[in-house]
């Protein structure tokens, strides 16, 4: 076969791309992961075709053939890519022909690239969405169990804001915060899911096509909800990656945090949790030391994630309708996106229930550190001293007991009321760990009791299957 | 008052802050757009204090007038901001304590600012969005009503892909690619106001509170959905503003490809429209210019959106929980964002109305260029040639007419069967533009008809109204 | 005056431009910061145009008086800002006209408000770095000061691989380790500045100008290395803001590094330093939070300055030659980016001198957690066992010591033959950490005598002046 | 060997990393692009090792007999890589081992893989710099060969702001505004190259190392300038690589500018080029296109790189010191940014000469347009008339030939007169295009003289040769 026949676009040309230019323009070697996919969608067209009447049913049915044969290949391995086939159609359809002969040049009627790798992309993406939803779930679902398994007898870290010791919660509640973050995440794959989920198949180069083709038909046989409404912007749009891609950086964002805090937590300094052997690593040169290397990785990759979308973003500025060639780059961005997210969920998901947690130290920061002077200020202002002059006083308290080395619960009665007039037996039982958590009961709020309301929803949410269908259906909590 | 009295927390502290250092901390100078949704917040926050009786009905009353009178101040620009009081919520409670004297001081208990700011941002991006929608909803009519004005007679200029001309379509079904676009545009910020639309407030600091507060009360009475389900997610998440500013990014990018279009369409070279006078500026020293400025500042400002947007996710990238001084930043990337797009929206819908489409050099630029090249290769296929042969005789047809000076409506039929036997008298008409848009008359295709129909949809979706209800219901189109 | 005349661009427009249009597109409210080097650019320029004879002694001299009596106007506040004249260009010039009559129109001769923005844009970034390169010396002192300060008795904490203890060193040394980075920081900077010191001045609109212009004359006076050798490249080029913010957003991830460490080391669980009262906050609800929001914010920050690039690399990405108005988007972010480094780097200049370290907790924990084992191992190795056998001999020890709740000082010579027979009595005094800190006298290694001969250097970098003269050399350092 | 022997840091752990764990933290896959180096670096350090009697001469005989084994295995491509082994350095070090025993163990003797992995990224760094600061050099010389080529006789386009013609241009001039642009370019990279140019080597795990090494042998052996001074700095920072990422970027968004332009010049409505069959590609249902598919790649690709500098800020902000394993993620944007640099350096010194530039299309779009309008401007204020009137008269006689289908050059002395009476007789041949072109002989201005000045200059530039010592002088240019 001569080069310029290898070459669908080659009839115009008189001189042969050059080496450079051809590498240069190559896409095959990424965009082949979507070789499943534009098999999907070339047996739906086909299909499509000979029900209108446009293939007849003989031709289809060698189609169908073909394709499946090519499929084979690829599953087995044996399909032979050739870069100066460029990309994923070119090739599949070069071999298609070699198998089924000049009938299989029939296949690309009424269609053209542009709808074609906007069908691929979005086939490809709703497929990993919706795996990534159940790799989501099974994560929310660990979240939950280890909020379960330390409820009883609860187990008590310090909270932080500004990395200060702040007030006293349960682990469960932590965890459970972590289960919100999350499935708000997944919410948001969910709803792109759901917007991305239609048919640019049949828009052709950019303007429809003269061929009596029935679009409701092939977005039917895709699973799509229906065709997108307007031929140019279903070539010309990826709105529905870059939405994709922003998701997917909120939500390693969200990894991030937790990623940060395995790592505080699991510090000489803080001491409140060990990681299991399976997932920390040592060093070359210090025999002791034991590393959260994974848990540092997934926080680095937000960075990687969020350069994804920068990439695409800054690419599709200011691009003219419909099709360009910079399109082309969308794809290594996505697929790394999806990796990366996909893997640091499954990890997560495997290591959280190794960790042991260390319920002496963290029970131990929780209490002192005055994380529990803010009872002593509620205490005074319930009974009506207005909330700013009981912070002050307390917090003049807390100055005297920082200079004088003293720990909140080390106080007597007449020292309390050396700092207020207001202070009575009743406030002593304040200054214990217990008396502070069981206290926030209010809705949200860390007591054990409110915590077990919030792990009973959130049981719940995550005891649904999540197959397809779900994952097509809006989530309730979402 | 001492300086001491004037910094809420400072107690704890034996020396003043330094100068350098308070100017850096303050954020009242921005954060002070947040004004009356602090008021509204600690309006819902006291009533609810009285009805659990945590404030007597006499304080909340107090509390009630000295708000509604500092809100007074605001709105009528007499408020006196102090930058020591460092944030809006300090300037506010500072001031209420003036007015109403110590019983002000008891607005704050049970809350602390880390969920009164918070409940702020929600209360003030759910304002924003809903306006926002309003607008975009004005935007999508305009684009309906100019698709509708320029359909009959149809004005068709060239569709492109890579800059070239490739087949011609209909100015409508341009604008409709963009009605499409916009509106999914607007359906992530739909999606996002919905997933946002509930109330951190009684998180307190981050654990909840041991005060007898009603979270459902202040909720329903700020028009959130539901009280917020874990205290410490509730203060510590600001993923909500990450996923606006993503939406909006990929909004502006999404205007900055129609902005593209316009300075393109409105060069001397594309000359297919002009600007109206009021949209376009001259030159200081070439006189003769008239430049697309507005439509270059939103192209332009399309980095602007996504710089807000890379500035926040960077930002939240590996910050424990729960709130961290960090997050203060999160204000100026979200307010400029909103602010940017907004004005965006509102130029493109004032100014699209009045430029000036040229029919004839847009119909010129539509029939030539050998764009219904595809036709002829259509019209091989019908006839059974597989396509891509079909497609190799007609490149062979254009080189020669590129080489001989000729348009495919020049070529006799002889010419056009000295490139391929199966050409026939019916093959001619095929290169005149109105039987090429014709024939496109697939679902979403440019064929008059096809186009008259996405405009009978649109016209249903953008005429219905758009208050706040309808923005938190999902609309049906996304 | 009639709107007509007052739009310098007016004569070629019949209608008079929209509000929202005119907002749109004013930037004077930001671009008013140029007005002072606008005014040294107007000076320069109409010297020249007086020394060749295009503008007579009389006019020059008129204008001069003209020019600084605004620059007095504008130094004093009185200036008077109109939006309908868009730019801090015509707002100046409008006032010159209003001053000295008719003869201030002259002063736009054989000059463009292209080549105009271009020039202030360059003298004000050199005025900014200049000063910049000033307070990065102080900071840089101050670094050098506190290594010095704590150099004898040395203090010493652990030194950190993935936040485990890792190796004791000095604290000088760490002070060393973020002298090195900031000075590199500087030198990006002072590269910026040397690469951008070119006069873009008599480009005019994009071609030059026929009028018989000096540009060397202005670019002398003007402090100009030289003129640009390409007018077109003069009006169209960013590249030189883009370096500047590549080079903040490096310098403030710096920052956030050493703000990420304060953060750390001033927890409870660390407790190595305590922050002045003066640069900590505290909290409204919990009195005994001492937090670090200052350097918080400079964490955070690290986000906004990177924002900053990412916005103007997006906007100039795919950019025709040679001025676009998307360039008007050009200073926001480049102002805010430069306010926000040279804060920050003010603020910890301030701060750091403040800061209380604790010897005797760094001293514990540079002392436990094993730290010590790769003396062990070294011992070994030094005694010909192959380096990887005398880690793992280690490591077995250490796991050995973590089992049984030891440290490396508490074992006895025959418990360390027991790992490996080659340990002799020499080995036990490794465990002792002044003997690691001495050992490591290694080039740039954190033994005293090291750190010494590294402050000595520093100290003669810090001391030199760094006047502008010494800005515009390179740093012999960088 | 078992599985606790090969991983190196394995004698602390009891349990054996799991499946996932081990795949997510491996980094072998790319990392093996530092093969060479990493054997470069260990050649040196093995050879210090042995001058200083830390090895002896055997040792380090066979050491560097196992090395250069390895190293061939490399380049033949017959080295086995594990997974199991992580990452580039154990792969290397296993195999030495295998090939030489025990004493291969002695290599890491010393070192550590922080000082390791720094030490390779850095000869990589510059060894990939080195050579493309060549292509650069290529890529410059092309240009200046081009603005050769059409100088004589001159070559006339519009040069365009805000993408309207604004004033004719010499298409030598344009090519060396890219020349400019992109020698610019260069030096950023020649800069950070300087600054990168420094060892790590010896500052081992972070806090240097008690054996007696050599660091400045290293140094030199490696061709570094000197050994970094600090041994927390050397290990931790990462800035050099941020700094060649920005570079890049920034020269990506330079090479995007001018993809633009080429597929701005090659359509249809400017027309004013024609690319080359070997760099433009076809459409596989549009017969008729030829796309600029490369040039939109380079365009495109601007995100990517961009994208690249993201990943790794975003992953640097608020790192404490000093190795953290995020830092692993640091290699894979800083491979791709180079290698898709250099290709698209490479490709545009590849197409530029190729392409056929179009006379009259040019110079008929360079004098239609009333692009001189300016000079007439100019002619008024040489006669004393203030800039800003004449303006205004030419803006008026501008809009009156708008409204008559007028060209400047159509206009009759009485009809100039009409509009000011100061113009005369020599006011007619100002609206030719030769005599607009030739008065703007100010430096840097489009004349012919003037570009001929900047063409001598710019051809003495890349006449020198480039090789590693010119590409370590700074450039004097730059």
């Amino acid at each position: 076969m001569s080069q310029e026949t290898q070459k669908t676009w080659g009839g115009r040309f008189s001189e042969a791309p050059s080496q450079i230019a051809q590498e240069f323009n190559a896409s095959w070697s990424f965009d082949k992961r979507l070789a499943l996919v534009d098999i999907q969608g070339s047996l739906a067209h086909a299909a499509m075709l000979a029900q209108q009447g446009i293939l007849t049913l003989e031709e289809e049915a060698q189609i169908r053939q073909g394709l499946l044969a090519v499929q084979q290949e690829i599953l087995q391995g044996s399909f032979q890519w050739r870069e100066e086939l460029e990309d994923v159609h070119m090739n599949i359809e070069a071999r298609l022909i070699e198998l089924v002969g000049p009938v299989g040049g029939k296949l690309h009627t009424a269609r053209s690239r542009n709808d074609q790798v906007a069908t691929d992309l979005r086939l490809w993406v709703r497929g990993e969405l919706t795996s990534l939803l159940d790799e989501l779930k099974a994560l929310r679902k660990v979240l939950v169990q280890e909020a379960e398994k330390h409820l009883e007898p609860p187990l008590v870290l310090p909270g932080y804001t500004h990395l200060q010791r702040a007030m006293p919660v349960l682990l469960s509640h932590w965890f459970l915060a972590y289960y919100e973050m999350i499935s708000r995440d997944a919410g948001r794959l969910q709803d792109a899911l759901h917007r991305l989920n239609e048919s640019p198949l049949g828009a052709a180069a950019l303007a429809g096509t003269g061929f009596p083709i029935d679009r409701h038909a092939t977005a039917q046989a895709l699973g799509f909800t229906r065709p997108m409404r307007n031929s140019m912007d279903a070539v010309a749009s990826r709105d529905f990656v870059l939405e994709v891609l922003a998701a997917l950086a909120i939500g390693q964002i969200t990894l991030s945090r937790l990623a940060e805090e395995i790592v505080l937590y699991t510090t000489f300094e803080f001491g409140f949790a060990e990681l299991p052997d399976a997932f920390s690593t040592g060093s070359s040169i210090m025999p002791q030391k034991k590393n959260a290397d994974h848990a540092e990785l997934i926080r680095g990759k937000a960075g990687r994630v969020l350069g994804s979308f920068v990439t695409l973003a800054t690419l599709t500025k200011g691009l003219p309708l419909t099709y360009n060639k910079d399109l082309q780059e969308d794809k290594e961005p996505l697929f790394d996106a999806v990796d990366t997210y996909r893997a640091s969920v499954k990890l997560l998901a495997a290591m959280l229930p190794g960790l042991t947690w260390k319920p002496e130290p963290m029970r131990k920061a929780a209490e002192s550190g005055f994380s529990l002077a803010t009872e002593l200020a509620d205490y005074l202002a319930e009974r009506g001293l207005p909330f700013r002059e009981a912070h002050h006083a307390v917090g003049r308290l807390v100055r005297y007991c920082a200079e004088h080395g003293k720990e909140l619960r080390d106080l007597s009665l007449s020292e309390l009321q050396g700092f207020h007039p207001l202070f009575g037996e009743d406030a002593l039982p304040l200054t214990r760990l217990e008396t502070a958590i069981h206290r926030r009961r209010s809705h949200g709020g860390t007591a054990p009791e409110a915590v077990r309301e919030a792990l009973r929803q959130a049981r719940l949410e995550v005891e649904g299957s999540n197959g397809m269908g779900e994952a097509l259906e809006r989530d309730e909590h979402n």
